[in-house]
């Protein structure tokens, strides 16, 4: 449930808590990936050292591995991979739609191969609540269409009819699950989570096409959901289109509802997006940055790799207080990396992920105390000098 | 200093103590290897919360990656990685003669080429003993000659005079070492360790002839050393075999001195040369089975990639305590593995490093209160049912 705290005076910037039954999230926040039941070489317990509250999770992902039953006899993705903070797992949507193969859509669901083995698949709004359910998720994403980009606005609205329909269904889904302690899908017997605290957010889409945002907005606000995310953003648009997209989508969600940016993103696109009034975001770029060897600090992008770092015995970054940075020096882990050592991709995300952790909780900060323009713009600063390609997929 | 605290009255075995300016050692002990400067996947924390008194590291390895300079500017091997505890460096011998190129050997040393890049390299055995004090390590090995397995009589008489030559100018090359705080070779300017606790061990070699493993023995306690290594062994020769070999050199060695069989082994053979007499170990075998799926337990050797640990929702080792047995199931690791997730590979390297702490703590105990012939004989009934393959190098 969210509750909003404060807005922020000289932007949308919005200050919230979000109350989950595995703890309370703090908003602005960002949830590092754990796509497929782990943040990539990292433990639950050096997620909590850097202060992370919420992850993110995969139920595409984790529906092909290790597959329901194997969670659902688990007790639930908590119990599986000993997170006990919240958890919110996309649908799959955007995965069915980026990697998985011979995909079939039809108005009922998607029919698709595996992009592991080939095996067939075929899920529906429905089944992936129930998914969802059996993963035991904190907040759970609806079924959506995600279109490339660029993409014709024929094809965008005919993708966007069905995201609606999906959205709608999936509702009802959600609100049967919550209701009995059954499943929707008769397919699965043992019994589920009575704690009914779990929330389902609807998806914006519609490209980058303002006409059908704005459809997309009205309609989902019409079935009505726990939170609203925006989705087919960061998929290869140009940065200020995104910015543009989201100018013309947030504004018109309701004020008492989490906001939720997919897959996004850069510090700057963060610090951008939290003064448009986004609340929560996911991204690989952290954990992917750090094991390719590319660390955010405090003075910018570091890539350790750069034979200037060889005899720096300074700290990674040295305004940081997590593990990597009090206990290692930047030749340390250029060494590391120069050698290939997994320690080194193990700092530099355990690093990120710290950096992402501080500089929400820094935005937090200056929310709070009125001086979230200035901070927005000591970001920019730093950062939009060395632009980063944007990850396109949540693989 | 080694100091014997207890014989064991059934077996050969030791109690014993090492002192180095970095702490204790007790004996009999094992030595997880850091061959590059990490124990691959763990931090000096992770290796310290499971009972590890003492790591390896390999002066080949580290001359080549990073090289001398920019671990002398770090103040040595102990800060360059953030462990605080002993550390015993192998000469590099073993890898000159396993993984270098192009190697010619002179009586005056040995050109090789990086097995990295092709560059070439001349150690010397006063030049490696000057980079080990660059490293600060607690205990230098000196450099050798290792003969493979099989090899003729006349060759490795050759070789073991050439390694005992070099046992003799490494010696030579020590002794100035510690009494000056110049290098025994002038190319290094940089002021080095004024701590001369350090020590230096001889290695015998001999190949699996027992009249040239005594005449090394004799021959390496002509010139004296702080403690005796055996060396050639567990490189592809029948198991028998290296358990004669080492009948025939172990008792042959002084009471008051370190002894150390390098690069051995498995549970079954540490158990079985601790009997013997032998105080240290060093092998890459918990390490690397770790990164490969294999995990050592108080049950015997557990395959987690195995399809039956899917729906197996206990502890790896339900007798264990580190932080993977504590935290997480065989179905979550059998998962991580099959989904080639990092985390796998550190939380099964953890749990092996924290079993073979916890074996040798276990040997401790044995031996203190008389039952060390029983615990043995435990260990053989589990392990050796299941053979494991040794590894041949300490890459």
């Amino acid at each position: 449930m969210y509750t909003l705290l404060k807005k922020d005076k000289n932007t949308e910037a919005r200050l919230g808590k979000i109350i989950t039954s595995h703890g309370e999230v703090d908003t602005p926040n960002f949830m590092p990936v754990g796509t497929s039941a782990s943040v990539k070489t990292l433990t639950p317990q050096d997620l909590k050292s850097v202060g992370t509250q919420i992850i993110l999770s995969n139920a595409y992902h984790l529906l092909l591995r290790p597959g329901a039953q194997i969670i659902e006899n688990a007790g639930g993705l908590h119990k599986f991979m000993n997170w006990d903070g919240p958890i919110l797992t996309d649908s799959g949507g955007f995965q069915v739609f980026s990697l998985a193969q011979l995909r079939k859509i039809k108005d009922d669901g998607v029919e698709f191969q595996s992009h592991i083995d080939g095996s067939k698949y075929f899920i529906t709004p429905e089944s992936i609540i129930d998914f969802q359910k059996v993963l035991g998720s904190d907040i759970m994403m609806v079924l959506d269409e995600c279109i490339p980009y660029p993409c014709e606005h024929d094809y965008a609205k005919i993708a966007l009819k069905r995201t609606t329909d999906w959205a709608r269904r999936s509702k009802e889904a959600f609100i049967f699950a919550k209701e009995s302690t059954t499943r929707y899908l008769p397919c699965r017997q043992a019994g589920a989570s009575r704690d009914t605290r779990y929330e389902l957010f609807g998806i914006v889409q519609g490209g980058t096409y303002p006409d059908l945002r704005k459809q997309a907005v009205k309609e989902l606000i019409d079935i009505g959901f726990d939170g609203y995310a925006i989705g087919g953003l960061s998929v290869g648009e140009p940065t200020e289109l995104m910015y543009e997209t989201l100018d013309v989508t947030v504004n018109l969600l309701p004020d008492d509802k989490t906001r939720y940016l997919m897959g996004v993103g850069t510090p700057q696109d963060i610090v951008e997006a939290v003064s448009r009034g986004i609340d929560i975001f996911d991204c690989v770029v952290p954990t992917r940055n750090g094991r390719n060897g590319t660390a955010f600090t405090t003075e910018g992008l570091v890539k350790i790799r750069n034979a200037k770092h060889k005899n720096d015995y300074s700290a990674l970054d040295k305004n940081c207080d997590c593990e990597c940075c009090k206990n290692y020096t930047r030749s340390y882990l250029n060494h590391l990396f120069n050698v290939n050592e997994i320690l080194g991709l193990r700092l530099l995300s355990l690093h990120n992920v710290s950096f992402y952790a501080t500089l929400m909780k820094n935005i937090r900060c200056s929310i709070e105390d009125g001086s979230f323009i200035d901070f927005k713009k000591s970001i920019l600063d730093i950062y939009e000098k060395q632009p980063l390609k944007r990850d396109l997929s949540s693989i």
